[in-house]
């Protein structure tokens, strides 16, 4: 799938990386970093690109699996006796670790080997593998890739890398067709979404994050405890660690490249939160707060902490570790129960890397902007470097309708501080569920947050893409600046709504200014003018122009022949 | 005019300074600063506020003033031999500072004076009205009131108080209606601008200044040279100081409260921008740097400069010190022609305080985040703290389309760091001319970034309207959460997409999350039954409350009755 005439996938090297390539009206092109996918049918899915590369390690095995319940579809499949599901494409049997293998890429990295999925990221990021493989050996850098889900290109989340960006999808309350959910996971990653994470809670939910997964070129994140909880009809306190544990291997056998864990909301944490303006804001939090209270007992994600990361181990499922008490006002940021939690994800992060599982931290939520910097400076000390996600902040609660842009403030701000990803708020936060524009409004908002972040942090080659930009804008090249553009649909009809002609698209003005008062023809004048090719040269030309341009009639602007 | 049902404007003590009153469903009342304005008829403008404290000082005069000229209004007034005026109010003769007089608000300041501008500043900032006087005294801060204006509702720039933000508005081509610019104006002022500037380059340019100038409640600023170009057909070179001067002095006996000069264009500087990605991107700017190569002398606004300060001096016109050497691209930022005009604009910052004109100083543009601080540093020092204003400024270029956003997220930064007001940015910057849709897009955002840097900066008070915002949220008061939102109207139909019906107002949850995961609601149930009132309580609560919950049968949410 393309958005623009002007670009083109192009594959890379002997992996055949994908790029989009923009091509220019000046013969040059511009490749950019690309999540779009190679496209697919959704009933038949995407190839499974990585399975050779699995299969080579030959340190996996198929199994015959758990046995699908009606119970993991919810209610609708239990009262029509069977699972909605018109699949027509291959079924693969689940895999995991061979017998006394470990199949992580940070297993890997620790052994010193740089796998075939290190070596992408390399070329996607245009670095040295060896950067790929020490920064996820150490704990610093993850790549989500769970050998169930062989159709992922693998990417990386860690500070020294591109900055990445999150789409939640999923329905909240009466689902939408399973195709329509593919279609809001295709059309967030067309935009550019790093990863996408699945939070149905509605019926077929088994079956639609089926179809995603077979569908997503992106690592895909969930929260298990929203599936466990629709398994026990939504009473927290019916939740067991039985039930939760038979969730995630469901979950990793369909290939759930990372799971958000809340096992550090811990029983002595939730008094804290009780003088807070906006309580427990997490749903994960909330939940598992609740079941704390309920059996007056430690959460048991924490007490079973060390089976999950065998469970995860075995299919190279990353944790993310939920931070299910950070603040949902700014009034609560940095608060006695926030950092406590972080202090308990810090201790979980070490206990995950003992057995080589890939961590990253989440983080909050809504935090003023002269707070923002702790929270990465703490998480990223606590957690020794462990990669830290991010949700916005919000750097203001005073606009409701807008928090995808109170949300990017505090994004850019905290990326450009070491947070490696961003989850993205749509323009919907607070009021509803988001929709398919929606979607795309929250994806671009927060690829321009990271963006800015990666200028902002001086990362290798990051500008290139502004100076592209800009350069096409001073030359009035309104096809390559459309082109170049994060979102070119949007840059091209917002230009053509005063000015639609094809000629305009040459023409050096636009309606903004008009051409009189366009500063870019007449700074291009200036410099035509009197041969400021260069500063050296700039000093000397201008004197000997000056009079020659006087003799001219000394106009700085044409008269158009297009108004 | 009111945005809201539940808006009220009030007015607050002997000055009757207005602020927007939210009555809130629970009783209590939350009042917001606001630049609404009492409305008007177009026709008719404003009642004149400040005329009676304008009088009582009894030092200035009025005049005849200078005769209109056709050429004021451009080429279609030449054309039809008159310009187009639909007046229906009262025409007031011009007034000046009498002779030996200084009349500006800084003047006052200095010799200790609290004049009723700064009482009625004072009130709407809530603070010390000596806090005023001290600040606008020493140059940090500046009330933008020409006594041409006396519609005006007194407003302060500068560091220590709000963060402000100006609306730009003006048509580049083909002129809509006279009518149709106030609109934009009072739109505009509606949605929260403080200040606006009138951009106009096309026809019935004066008549469309007296119009916005009668209607507007908030300081209007003007980039003279747009209009002074437009008096010599656009030709850059036939520009003098002497039609220069008479665009200033009619602007200024209409009311103009700031007026943009480019005075640091200095010939030594323009050379520098040849090696630029961008070159000059400020209209005034590449106007004046032709103006000084054509000629190959120094800038006549710099050469001038204290004849302007002594015009100025005669209104209280305040000098906004155009920065027309600022970066268009992050390529550009904080290079050696950049920071040579910000000398130079440190100088005539001096210059103007000589004769206790009021300054504010322009900056930038497009600066990458890690830039930012820098610019608001150097500005700070070599100015003398006097108040900054900044067009963004914009963290990336790649996302034409969305530069409200890309230039949010470096406003909130420069603002955190001491920027006192900020030039809002539309989606159409870079594509075209704003619509209405595009003016309130702009305001709305700048107005949450400007608050978040008020919150950031501690501002006093700033947080409340956070905290009551989220404590309605937390409540789920929905109809409290629309009135406090920035913009209610969007707010209230973002949810109603999904959840229209009125008794989804006091509903525990929404579409976002559906009933069964909204955190807030478990967070209160699980808050309701432990008892967790205060931190103290709450361990002590949750441990009796734990057993009676789970014979309650355990249940964080309860099946609701609306779906």
């Amino acid at each position: 799938m393309t958005v623009h005439p002007a670009h083109t996938r192009v594959e890379l090297g002997d992996l055949k990386v994908p790029v989009t390539r923009v091509e220019l009206t000046n013969g040059e092109t511009f490749d950019r970093y690309t999540t779009e996918g190679p496209g697919s049918v959704p009933e038949q899915g995407l190839p499974p690109l990585r399975q050779p590369w699995i299969d080579q390690r030959d340190d996996t095995e198929t199994y015959r699996g758990r046995e699908t319940q009606l119970v993991d579809n919810g209610k609708a499949a239990i009262r029509r006796g069977s699972a909605r599901d018109e699949w027509q494409g291959e079924r693969r049997p689940p895999r995991r670790a061979a017998e006394g293998s470990n199949v992580t890429q940070m297993h890997y990295a620790r052994q010193g080997i740089v796998t075939t999925e290190m070596a992408y990221v390399a070329q996607r990021e245009g670095c040295d593998p060896e950067l790929v493989r020490s920064e996820v050996a150490a704990g610093r850098a993850i790549i989500p890739a769970n050998v169930n889900h062989p159709e992922s290109e693998p990417m990386i989340i860690g500070r020294r890398f591109c900055v990445k960006v999150n789409a939640n999808i999923g329905n909240s309350a009466v689902t939408s067709s399973i195709a329509e959910e593919v279609d809001k996971l295709t059309h967030a990653v067309t935009w550019g979404a790093d990863t996408v994470m699945d939070l149905s809670t509605g019926d077929d939910i088994h079956t639609t994050r089926e179809w995603i997964l077979r569908n997503s070129p992106v690592p895909i994140g969930t929260v298990p405890i929203y599936q466990a909880l629709e398994k026990v009809n939504g009473e927290a306190d019916k939740l067991t660690w039985e039930i939760f544990r038979d969730t995630v291997v469901e979950q990793a056998e369909q290939g759930v490249d990372y799971m958000t864990i809340h096992a550090g909301v811990l029983l002595r944490y939730v008094p804290l939160t009780a003088e807070r303006v906006t309580g427990i804001v997490s749903r994960g939090g909330s939940i598992m707060a609740g079941w704390c209270l309920a059996h007056h007992e430690e959460n048991f994600l924490y007490t079973h902490f060390d089976e999950l990361c065998e469970i995860f181990a075995a299919y190279d499922v990353s944790f993310s570790l939920g931070d299910g008490l950070r603040p949902g006002a700014t009034a609560d940021a940095n608060d006695a129960a926030q950092l406590g939690e972080l202090r308990t994800l810090a201790e979980l992060t070490e206990r995950a890397w003992a057995h080589d599982v890939q961590v990253m931290v989440e983080g909050p939520g809504h935090v003023p902007l002269n707070l923002v910097k702790e929270n990465v400076d703490l998480q990223q000390e606590w957690c020794h470097g462990a990669p830290f996600y991010t949700l916005g902040p919000l750097a203001t609660d005073i606009a409701p309708g807008y928090d995808h842009i109170t949300s990017a403030i505090g994004a850019a701000t905290i990326a450009m501080h070491g947070t490696a990803m961003l989850c993205y708020v749509t323009p919907k936060e607070h009021l509803g569920l988001p929709n398919k524009d929606d979607v795309k409004t929250g994806v671009i908002t927060y690829k321009l947050a990271a963006h800015a972040a990666d200028v902002a942090k001086g990362h290798p080659g990051a500008r290139d893409w502004d100076d592209a930009l800009s350069k096409a804008r001073f030359e009035f090249r309104w096809h390559d600046q459309f082109a170049l553009a994060l979102d070119p649909v949007t840059a091209e009809a917002f230009h053509d709504e005063t000015l639609p002609a094809e000629n305009a698209k040459t023409a050096h003005f636009c309606s903004m200014c008009g051409p009189k008062f366009c500063s870019m023809r007449i700074s291009q004048d200036v410099r035509d003018r009197f041969g400021m090719k260069s500063a050296d040269g700039a000093e000397e030309g201008m004197k000997q122009k000056s009079e020659e341009f006087l003799e001219l009639g000394g106009t700085v602007y044409v008269e158009p022949s297009l108004r």
